[in-house]
């Protein structure tokens, strides 16, 4: 059965037409937990991630390839990818290499390490962490 | 401007309209920091998150709203919302009231925790974790 295959077999069949050609990875500090970024994979971006070791996204603004931190050195270097159920979602547990994965600066000026630097607060505000 | 506010603002202003109506979302086990599933939230599974404190996400496969675990018990207790620079991906820090987030066993017969239960091994293989 496809879908037991698809939950329980040990072959990768990433499921990109279900999601329209893009899968969302979760970048994830390998060391400490914390949820770097949100980004998208296309099968090339994966693929090139495997190859360089070094996380690579689908950008959905620029529409290229991005292989996170090349230009600002900040890269992510992958430690191990991890794959859901239904095979339609990835983790990408990397280290940052550089200041921090996301392109906004904080107070200190510098790249805050990860782009989840705030948090809801009574329903419509939001608070740094 | 517009763009300075949605990233550095105190306002939540996040932007379904972006992604189709819906922003991926990140389950992470508050104690651990495991990542345990993706799933999807529209603007109405957000504010019914808010407003019972029990992730609430839009199944994709049934087109409906969805209160993870409303059938079986394992509910996902929220803790706390973060949400990205964009504003186009949250992160759900939960509790896991029952067994487990995903819908799928393992080996003891039990639901697993997470989602994320294999990794990527060799480019074109999986290997539980």
């Amino acid at each position: 059965m496809a879908e037991n295959n698809i939950e329980e077999g040990l072959e990768l069949m990433l499921q990109y037409e279900k999601r329209g050609g893009l899968l969302p990875v979760v970048a994830q500090d390998y060391a400490t937990g914390d949820v770097l970024m949100l980004a998208y994979a296309n099968e090339a971006g994966f693929q090139e991630t495997w190859r360089t070791g070094y996380a690579t996204f689908w950008s959905t603004s620029r529409n290229e390839l991005w292989t996170k931190g090349k230009a600002s050195g900040d890269l992510l270097r992958m430690r191990e990818i991890l794959v859901d159920c239904d095979q339609d979602a990835l983790v990408y547990r990397v280290e940052v290499v550089g200041g921090g994965a996301c392109h906004t600066k904080g107070a200190d000026g510098r790249y805050r390490k990860t782009c989840f630097y705030r948090k809801v607060e009574g329903g419509n505000g939001l608070v740094f962490r």
